[in-house]
């Protein structure tokens, strides 16, 4: 019999095809933003495609809350691919035959990259409680590290999504002569006070846990519950009302006789959620992580974001997508509009989608040729009317 | 020192002054939709105004999900009014000085109506998780029970908002000829499936809390965690993102320095709403109530709104506010497109409002005149143009 593609899809067209993760081990102490460090540094990260000889073709993908290193491709004996499968490949919008693709688990993620759930060296046990708070600008600092092992100093672009689309913005602000191009969707330079509030419910509801201990829960043992209500609450962030009305309507599952058993099918599908995420995430991470995204704010003390995109050289796209109202279009073209008030080399672009949030994440043709278009497009020393 | 009005605010000009809640008890059994029944049922209510000599000026207010009913003047040595203070009172929109009002906790309620936490007089325990599977058209055959007792068989209107819109629209339904005019705020035929989504999460709060014990908790000791999640959340759905930044934008109550103190002012608010709630509400309740919103569905299985109000006879007004994203705008006006395309005499107003679907409980001279004036106006005898 044949091998068909759906048997083996690592082999169909333009897939990146079996990939494994790497490590980055700096044994030397990590510094964060609020002064408190760990020993030293593990970033896991995955690259697809190869680095041509001038080294200036990488691009770096930074991945949302719940994303990870794994982007495209499958791993061994895995049944699904990475995250972002549909947008990086050959021949796809982040084109692997061109561009040497980049992507790491977050400073402070549960994937492999340095994070709560790691051993501290110093101690033999988990981080826990003790992992220094964090900071989106950790992120980008531990990522930095990482290009400067693979000896890179030069981005193609960076590429980013919701807590991505805030890394790409603390990369252009940071780091102003690395990424050519930056690429933000469905993001924010500040989260809103109704992100905040959502937030603070998750959090809530995983620091009432009996299980959590004050963060020093044993990884076989941790806050499931608290974290599977936070991310079944996060997850109806993600969506929209209308897409949640045309993909389940008030369909039932089943007439229910108490009040606990599952009776419509958004209810099954967001319990699903919720028990899969524990399967795969740690609290502790999930903490940081929100905590990151409610304190990021390029805006400041004085409310001036042209301030913090003051030396910004990158050339940048935002991406808002209309039915997104966890980072509405408002505030991807905020950033944009920030940035042509000071002479930047800007755009903005719309993306009608009625999947909510999430949909930075889905195919459609208009979005991947507006991705396809940027990425092939000038860089930064190519005036906007070139 | 002479009696000043911020002493005794009840004195004031206008407040119905101070009100005992009363009680019908109904010593036989009451069944519900779904064939289960209790064996005597209590409906604890409060009356405002005078019942005129043709007992032809009642005005019934349909509380929503943690109201209750207490809606105007105060309880002896109480420092706050009842709910609905601003709307109910002489010489306000719902005047007392015309109408005779009464307001009933809601069936399955745990503020004197009998609800899971009642004892159960057959067991001498709580009903709790005995208690039958509650529908908004129960809660309105509880209400015709108590107007029954009353001798009261005919309204001079209906008015609820949120839950209670549901319950105002059950009883132009169910007792076509009983309310002249229904007065429906903030509300929807047919919960969303994003609403379904969210009461979802909070249900799976409550009975994830170890103090759940499958609903049979003592009263003391009950899943006060997963109840305050719940209305943490919850909460958030009855604002607006404008009405957030507007009233806490990013303001901080402290510099966090731990992931699990509160950090953000809307952060505290949100804790302060979920620990209050818990001393005032009973989680079953919480749980019967949210299930009630869930199933309520006028559109029924032929998705026709108009079959449901073929035999309405009401005046029907609906008003959406526009910041309100629980319960629409739209979903508000397609009740009325829906009488309208069968004739009925309805009209939809929208109000500008910017802070969310609670909304319809706070004071605007445009809404508060409008409701004024439709209570004052034609009911369902007079032609629409007469």
């Amino acid at each position: 019999m044949p091998n068909c593609s759906t048997d083996r899809p690592w082999d169909t067209h333009g897939n990146v095809g079996i990939v494994d993760p790497q490590d980055f081990h700096s044994p030397t102490p990590f510094k964060f933003e609020n002064g408190q460090q760990i020993p030293e540094l593990n970033v896991r990260y995955e690259t697809y495609g190869t680095l041509n000889p001038e080294r200036n073709n990488a691009i770096l993908i930074c991945h949302a809350l719940s994303g990870d290193h794994h982007c495209a491709g499958y791993h061994k004996s895995a049944q699904k691919p990475g995250w972002w499968d549909n947008m990086i490949g050959a021949g796809k919008p982040i084109d692997t035959e061109k561009f040497y693709v980049i992507s790491s688990n977050c400073l402070g993620g549960c994937q492999g990259t340095t994070g709560p759930s790691s051993i501290n060296p110093e101690t033999g046990k988990p981080f826990n409680r003790t992992f220094p708070r964090l900071t989106i600008r950790d992120m980008v600092r531990a990522q930095k590290l990482l290009l400067d092992h693979l000896n890179i100093s030069h981005l193609h672009a960076a590429v980013g999504g919701s807590m991505g689309g805030m890394q790409v913005m603390q990369w252009m602000t940071d780091f102003p002569d690395i990424p050519e191009r930056v690429l933000i969707l469905a993001s924010t330079a500040r989260q809103s006070t109704q992100a905040i509030a959502f937030n603070e419910v998750g959090r809530s509801a995983i620091h009432q846990d009996p299980n959590w201990n004050k963060g020093d829960y044993d990884a076989e043992n941790g806050p499931d519950t608290g974290l599977a209500i936070a991310r079944m609450m996060a997850h109806i962030t993600y969506l929209s009302d209308q897409g949640l009305e045309r993909k389940f309507g008030r369909d039932r599952r089943q007439e229910s006789k108490s009040l606990t058993e599952v009776e419509f099918e958004v209810e099954s599908y967001l319990r699903h959620q919720g028990k899969s995420f524990v399967n795969r995430f740690d609290a502790n991470t999930y903490l940081h992580f929100t905590k990151a995204l409610d304190i990021f704010d390029l805006y400041g003390d004085e409310n001036d974001l042209t301030q913090a995109f003051k030396n910004v050289q990158s050339r940048v796209l935002a991406v808002g997508f209309t039915s997104d109202w966890l980072y509405s279009p408002e505030e991807n073209r905020d950033i944009i509009r920030a940035l042509l008030r000071i002479g930047k080399k800007a755009s903005y672009a719309e993306m009608e989608a009625e999947l909510g949030h999430d949909s930075f994440l889905l195919e459609s043709q208009a979005y991947f040729e507006l991705v396809r278009a940027f990425l092939n497009g000038p860089g930064k020393e190519v005036p906007s009317n070139g």
